[in-house]
């Protein structure tokens, strides 16, 4: 099951998933040209460097679509050398629509069948959670993972995720970020509760959710498949808006560790120290790790992965 | 200028912006495989059949995506063949990320250089509409234009969409997608003026957003380049939150159109006669036209501009 395999390769390795982000930037401190080319002797030397070093990488699509369809041949390299490699690949998509648009997005990145499939993916809600159906619905049927975006650190963006939840939405009485933990916490458990009770297919199918104490019936059964993204720098923000995000039962991405960013002492604040020991948090970061050149890489994953061990 | 070059193409073939949306269901009935190959014919002939006879179209990425690199290349080849035949192209693509990540997605749809360079582009604001900046930018910059996600007619989507904006964020007082429309206008509106006075890169760069009587403005001096995503079956739901889409200032991409969707009525409800004779409205619709099959695309495109065009 993908959570629990992801929570086994962050007992193995620590939390550290980092982020491939070629951009300009990083491709000239590498001596690559900002063409396909460099994008592709980057992504596959960090993912050589990587291998056994860390759980996962986040190849971000966004640098691999500015280059055309010779950047997406380069994202699909890249994919399939994480898989070679033993890493888990979260790729970073933030895709979001609905009905067959959205089934067409999942069959992209979550069918074994295509060339872009990734471990798992991340999600836009703008279109409501319950549009994203056919991603978790896919993900299910392959064993893959889908990180729906929760409450994210760039000031702009609590215009909408602090957002009151309007009557007769699932997001009443809530925010919207807290709708969308709420929502993916429900979802584990019912995906859970059907694991348990053997019936995953008829239980999963027929729409009930089984709410109470999904937090802590994820973790008791492992991580579930679904999991939000919650940057690592929110500090307290989803504790003022009443939620707790460890609770979803799944995993949560946080973006935002290393060098300037947040620490052991940062994500504690934010998830609290038992999202930490059991594995639940995949911190991300990119130019902790990347900023060390290609030589540099191995290193700096490890040394980050072992400063994000250190807990309590 | 973008939106006065759409608005001119919609007065000279009528409001209807064909979805491009080559889905299994599409394929099939035109006998056509479920491959890139499959794709590439349907679309290069949806193209050459609507050249002259509607102002834009519309193609879908998720459809393309889930061929990986072989369906981009065929996505490139589609817009390319778009430009070729007069028709001018909104790429459905939905992205929404931050900083340097946003200004990627912007480089790959918005910047000339690139091969998937659209006229246009749908982006999402889950982040906030303050992180899509770097695509305003660049929009400015080529002079294209980016379509802001703000109110569907999926009930999914009232979950975000008609949450009310907490204290201190730009949406306090209205909804989210109130919100997203006001930004709109007023994105729009500084713009007009910078125009008007003749110092385009001072004014705007400047940040003052000019908001008084931004609909007004935009429609007299042309549609600006920043329009909205607006489900033309909303109903009244824009006028129980409280605002007016077409007090934006741009173009309403307005999905829904035709065959069981809405038709003049519906439109005028939502966005009211005015903003349909002054040329505002991109009524989208896919199947009403592509479900026609191959030979009857251009005919059912012309009558379903016709039928839209009779308002009042």
């Amino acid at each position: 099951m993908f959570g629990m395999r992801l929570q086994a390769a962050m007992a193995e390795h620590g939390p550290v998933c980092v982020g491939i982000d070629p951009h300009d930037h990083l491709l000239d401190l590498w001596g690559l040209p900002h063409t396909a080319a460099g994008v592709r002797e980057f992504s596959l030397r960090t993912v050589a460097e990587l291998g056994g070093a860390v759980a996962a990488v986040k190849p971000q699509s966004a640098f691999y679509e500015c280059y055309g369809s010779s950047g997406i041949a380069v994202l699909e390299e890249t994919l399939a050398a994480a898989r070679e490699a033993g890493l888990i690949s979260v790729l970073d998509v933030k895709r979001g629509d609905i009905g067959s648009t959205m089934a067409a997005y999942a069959r992209a990145y979550l069918s074994p069948e295509s060339h872009l499939a990734a471990d798992a993916i991340t999600i836009s809600p703008y279109l409501g959670f319950g549009a994203l159906e056919p991603a978790f619905d896919l993900a299910q049927t392959h064993d893959r993972g889908v990180f729906v975006l929760a409450l994210t650190s760039n000031p702009e963006g609590r215009e909408v995720q602090h957002a009151h939840g309007a009557e007769g939405t699932p997001g009443f009485g809530t925010s919207v970020a807290g709708s969308i933990v709420a929502q993916v916490a429900a979802r584990n458990a019912t995906e859970a509760g059907a694991r348990r009770s053997g019936t995953e297919d008829s239980a999963v199918t027929d729409g009930t959710a089984v709410t109470e104490g999904s937090g802590a019936v994820g973790a008791a059964a492992g991580l579930g498949r679904c999991g939000l993204v919650v940057g690592a720098t929110i500090g307290t923000a989803a504790a003022s808006l009443g939620f707790d995000p460890s609770a979803c039962g799944g995993p949560i991405l946080a973006p935002g560790v290393g060098a300037q960013g947040a620490g052991v002492a940062e994500l504690v604040e934010v998830f609290g120290v038992g999202a930490l020991t059991r594995n639940q948090i995949l911190a991300t970061t990119s130019r902790a790790v990347l900023g060390a050149g290609p030589d540099g890489v191995r290193e700096a994953a490890k040394f980050l992965n072992d400063a994000l061990r250190e807990v309590g």
